[in-house]
């Protein structure tokens, strides 16, 4: 067994409140020891270990948790982004369009893809991501997204009900039965969840229902897209089915809200999606006052969200959704562990995985204040350094 | 004289619409040649030089200029920050708590913050930039920070004007007479522009044209800040006195689109201020299709925009402020030299400052599709490399 002493933290996050002051359980002037890939002890002052690490007087906090991307796709829809921007309305057709480069790419080519996402994600500072399959529609396709998924994460999500495929068009019915069958059986050994795009021009409350039921039938935990595009029955699906998280919840309404404060189904924002479709931002505000669970999440995709800034993701959840920067904090973290029903992330008691990030300034506050300034300095997974930045200029 | 070939970009971005496609002059598998300082040539495809620097099929855009900073400051306002975010107004008055902490700091102290802040702007793609004075409010502290700005640039902007100090409290108009004359006379050999704060809370319309006056018969030039907490006269002031640029223009009423679109005066916009402030954003697309000039800029300060992030800025301005991604782009660049009258940079034609950035993408439209990335790969600086990323992970 060896030992790390993360040292001279300035200002920690623990994100337990047994721990420290208030919700986020901050310590200052605090070491952290890692054990193997464990943390072991939250100490103030210094601490004892067997290697070191100076943190330098900087804030360090628990590494984000990412709980939903659709990180494996080829193709780009860059110019497409570009038209909206300049008036075009988003359209959830779109999929199809990444579809159809994702069936033409090459494994290699995907795997590759996915991966240099995945390690952009990590400078980042997500520690822990979720990965969801969905650019397949078809059975071979989408098991080989979820493949190689698998290889970057072990909360696979199965998402073969994302849109209805051309080659189904007019028969989406058809099209569900093929997920909910033999799809499923060739996805499900490899995914921890199911996840459904429950939404006008995607899939109907039935529809959904059934892929759900088909899912955990087979073994897996639920998710579900909802609520996105316009009032829809996606957060009351997700809450009656008891899915461990509602992912979008742009559009809200009065029951919606209370369906959700009276859940354990986590409300799952993705700010960066409504900034790059330009959809009206949801009121996280009145969600978190009446009482319900929250989480933020990047939805790195190629149509609607095509970037891995969590911290972007929390600067715009608090200009924009009324969030305070420590609830939006929680939610990258604390929540996104939550939305993934892990108890191993997402926070550094003792116990939890030894994965956190050194912001480089004092503060986390810094990540709203001096938003779109790269902040990330250092990330360590498992206890061991991961990422460093190097910020001086050359000469 | 050395030369040295920038080759294999993929898409050049050069704001010349004699040299290529469009407004920003686009020339695809495009070399650069620079000759000591300067751009020598565009070429499509290959390019002789004594030395060369290999794009790997990027895109190039000439440096961001940023026509609007505040770096020379001490002190932190981030819990100032915090509260604003869970809701409280932002007020002019938050000034006099920067200044109170930059006349506290020492010389030294002072340089090395600003410098570490032109070095983070360096690194988010800016190769040229105003920067303004205002946090001093006295005649010595005025013109130290004076002195330290005109180490880091030639675009030195004096803003005794900036705030009425607390010392001058209920005797602004006192003040003004201090800033006309002796902190004026103090400042003006260090700076190449005057400014002064046009708003309600900092100085009205006589005392501001007082301020521009005698600037001007110093002979600096003139730039606003205007039209930023609410509609107000700094728009009108700004075009009737021939300044370079009108700073902030958050609320522009029909007479200001009107005067803006008439005159030389550009409108610079300031998008993350906006952000910071909870201000609405303003209506560019307006002033544009009125026929206005207009600039983005960061606005670098502790109180109401701590980033140095001109990728953020754009991204901003297209997804709030209706502008295209070639328009932001344009005003981040071109826009900036305008906003400064100056025509070495800018922009990449022959003759131009070789100042230049490598986006680590394919496309500019990346700086807002991948909004909150950090897509700045490598910065060149009248031909020299000033920074470059490493992108990749450690093992």
């Amino acid at each position: 067994m060896s030992s790390l002493a993360i040292e001279n933290i300035g200002l920690l996050v623990t994100n337990d409140e047994s721990l420290g002051e208030g919700p986020l359980g901050i310590v200052r002037d605090a070491s952290l020891v890692f054990e193997d890939d464990r943390v072991a002890a939250v100490e103030r002052g210094a601490a004892e270990a067997d290697e070191r690490f100076d943190a330098a007087g900087r804030c360090v906090i628990p590494g984000f948790v990412d709980s939903h991307t659709h990180l494996v796709f080829a193709g780009d829809r860059s110019e497409e982004f570009a038209a909206r921007m300049a008036g075009k309305p988003y359209e959830a057709g779109g999929i199809r369009v990444t579809t159809e480069a994702t069936r033409a790419a090459g494994e290699a080519e995907l795997r590759t893809l996915a991966a240099a996402r995945r390690a952009e994600g990590l400078r980042a500072g997500i520690t822990h991501l979720e990965i969801k399959s969905g650019y397949g529609l078809d059975v071979d396709s989408e098991r080989r997204l979820c493949e190689i998924a698998s290889e970057l994460t072990d909360d696979v999500t199965f998402l073969g009900a994302h849109a209805v495929p051309a080659e189904y068009d007019g028969r989406a019915d058809e099209y569900v039965e093929l997920v909910c069958g033999e799809m499923l059986a060739a996805c499900a050994p490899l995914a921890r969840w199911i996840d459904v795009f429950c939404e006008r021009g995607a899939f109907d409350a039935d529809q959904s229902r059934a892929v759900l039921e088909a899912g955990r039938t087979a073994g897996l935990g639920l998710r579900v897209h909802g609520n996105q595009l316009g009032p829809g029955p996606g957060v009351q699906l997700a809450v009656e089915m008891g899915a461990a998280s509602v992912d979008h919840c742009t559009y809200l309404d009065d029951a919606d809200v209370e369906a959700l404060a009276e859940s354990d189904t986590v409300a799952t924002f993705l700010p960066a999606t409504d900034f790059s479709t330009r959809q009206p931002y949801p009121d996280a505000r009145r969600m978190i006052d009446a009482g319900g669970r929250f989480a933020i999440a990047t939805n790195t995709n190629p149509g609607s969200s095509n970037t891995t800034s969590m911290s972007f993701c929390i600067a715009l959840a608090v200009r924009e959704m009324g969030m305070t920067i420590e609830e939006a904090l929680l939610a990258a973290t604390l929540g996104g562990a939550r939305a993934l029903r892990r108890d191993d992330v997402g926070h550094l008691a003792p116990g939890a995985r030894a994965d956190m990030v050194v912001i480089n300034t004092q503060s986390y506050i810094d990540l709203v204040y001096r938003a779109g300034v790269p902040l990330i300095r250092a990330v360590l997974m498992g206890g061991t350094e991961a990422w460093t930045s190097d910020p001086s200029p050359r000469p």
